[in-house]
């Protein structure tokens, strides 16, 4: 079993009624109702900007296998302490999903090292159009050579991350921008996949391939417990 | 000084006056042509197909620091003799520039590992756009953030290469495609780097961008002679 | 259930006493015993170079989803079509482990393009620590933060081998050297697994930690049939 | 020219006699030494933790191309915002050279995303080999295969980091360690180049072939002024 958390800054859908409308439990709703139908070993819950402590408190992380992040206009509310909290996680194994405008979290920043949240941006319903670049990886099985999304906001290149570990999908916009959209990194033990759509104008998290690269990436994320613990720190020789 | 030999399969600027008129010095002509005007310490010499032993003799590749290679549809005519010098230089620290249709090459092919002849593509005068995604990379210096050529042949993704050691540019296409069109590779001492543009029926190497990425691309694949020799074979401890 | 071939050269146990002695049945049938016994969802069957084809015939190959390669000193007896066709399998997503001395296998050396048969050698009888450098990859599942083998061949540095897509190990003897022995790469839809230990002479495939390892590396180098096929060759635009 | 800023963290020289014996101008005062006698075109600073604003003012970032860092027990003592500023100059293109225990620096984690301080360590004056496993890369230009440090404090694998970009370097250690000791990172336009030795106990940084891989290194990390700005933010379609 695979225990997930979806996380979601839930400003949006109580903000504005046409995103409330395409989503009336949240985006973490939407994401959540997914998983629990996807057939997978999956137990998930949801958590938001304004639960106490973000949602995201000791208790929860630690029965968090996989955390999935979707955030835009106010990552700066998010409190230091649980952006280190979370961090602490990944370190020791948590997985994490960054979607979309999570680029500029705090957190995927932190993790990037770089100003993760440069890129370039447009609001106008470009087509975009992902294709996958590694079709072998556990990420895009049974997803085929492209997803096709009528409408969506534009990422542009040069985005500021550090060269991915694994590069899955890249993006074509109908205005002329590509985009590196699946992006696999590895921190300490915990993995990382951002993974571009998702604005919360249009009706992305109930395409069935957006759900399937998400659910496949819940699992490849995924690390089980360690079990055989790795010494750090001074040590005497390992010869004697 | 860099010595550099363009290598050219000949074909169409001979058999196609329109291509005859794009090229009237053939591929190979146009491209030593801006190398030699580029104000780098650059000794520029060409070879073709129809040379003997393609012109590229245990002599020639002696003298060649780089070997640029543009060919299309006479790949098979390359004797494996040829190709076979050709990848013992690179291991032993010859740069290769890899342009457009030679990633079905036989020396491309056998440095890869990989069926990289393997592409989507189409001749159908797309607009491209390459975007850098690497900026402070040498290769992309001086270019800026994107080149549009107006009207260049489609490649499309999935490229069956290996993973890039690094990645510089990525295309976009007016017909919905998108393609990894600046790759880096080393194979032991040698580094190669793969440029997607320059079909034979559009004056892109008259681009000044593309000839700047060419340029660089020169500086950086050139490995300087091994100062310091390894050892390969059996060897006494070293601690003796 | 993962189709397990196990190939063998088979010569040092035929023509030396004392490697018979350790190997009764083979270095494959010491391999395919412990695999048989995992556990997993294994079908195992053995190749070697006295069979007709190398025991790699078409049909095999159809029902192998995994190859395991030790080979030594005949490297040159595997005909070139047999090679070829093992080639295609991997690029179609056949998994490869290349066991050992395999490195300087024609199997091997076509996918890496590189003269990976180039490294430092000597039998001497150094002790060897294997340390690994991806505590959560899932190669390195259960086996803990170190392997030593009292005593094995020495391989070291520089191995003439392009950048791992993804080191897992790295070898420390007592003789001085250090070698990157847990090495992952991709080829099309193929993955491969080179592990350095295993020579001859010692009873490295008795270790149960270098069990644990190759366990894991067929699972990890496993890849599922194509469910979605990717287009090749002329297409229209994605757009119509 | 490159200009280099080197700074130290100057607690052990000033607080040790014996470590001051062995470097009488401090650690940063030997490093600035080699670099100004290198015959290179580098023009050279000093700064240390007892400057005020750690020698690390705007003023003189704005001036420094290279920046070489030492520290060890007194990482705390930086404030943050030191380190947001030298952070800020790294992404738009100052290169970071980390030597030795800066992989626990503030600087160097923050630009990791990972918990680099973790690794093994023993000050045991164990023997180290640092043995090139990138033969052609320009860090390991004149520097040979190897490098025999007589004595120096052992680390040892696992360490924290993420996969380097390039991997150059691999020491070997007497006692049984091995570890990653010449790694190469981009973050945004910055190069960082992570180089293991220097205890302060040891003559390291008077041997000659450390000397060479870190005026290799200043060049390597150097990245000139961006000559094209590249744009961030909101953007209209490039095809209008």
């Amino acid at each position: 079993m695979i225990r997930i958390t979806v996380w979601n800054e839930f400003a949006h859908e109580q903000e504005d009624p046409d995103i409330r409308k395409l989503y009336p439990e949240g985006i973490h709703g939407a994401i959540a109702d997914f998983l629990k139908k996807s057939g997978e070993d999956f137990k998930v819950r949801t958590a938001t900007l304004y639960d106490e402590e973000c949602g995201l408190t000791e208790e929860v992380l630690n029965e968090t296998d996989v955390l999935i992040w979707w955030g835009h206009m106010r990552h700066y509310l998010v409190p230091d302490e649980v952006v280190n909290r979370v961090f602490e996680h990944i370190q020791n194994g948590m997985g994490l999903i960054a979607l979309h405008s999570a680029h500029q979290s705090k957190i995927f920043e932190k993790l990037m090292g770089t100003i993760s949240g440069d890129l370039k941006w447009r609001e106008t319903g470009d087509k975009e159009i992902l294709w996958c670049v590694d079709p072998s990886h556990p990420i895009a099985r049974g997803v085929g050579e492209h997803i096709i999304l009528e409408q969506e906001e534009t990422y542009g290149e040069h985005f500021r991350i550090p060269t991915p570990d694994e590069l899955v999908f890249i993006s074509w916009f109908s205005g002329g921008e590509v985009f590196r959209s699946g992006c696999v990194y590895k921190r300490s033990r915990g993995k990382i996949f951002y993974f571009r759509p998702g604005h919360e104008s249009y009706p992305t998290y109930y395409n069935k391939q957006v759900q399937q690269v998400i659910i496949n990436a819940v699992k490849y994320v995924y690390t089980p417990a360690e079990e055989v613990p790795y010494g750090y720190g001074m040590v005497e020789s390992v010869l004697k």
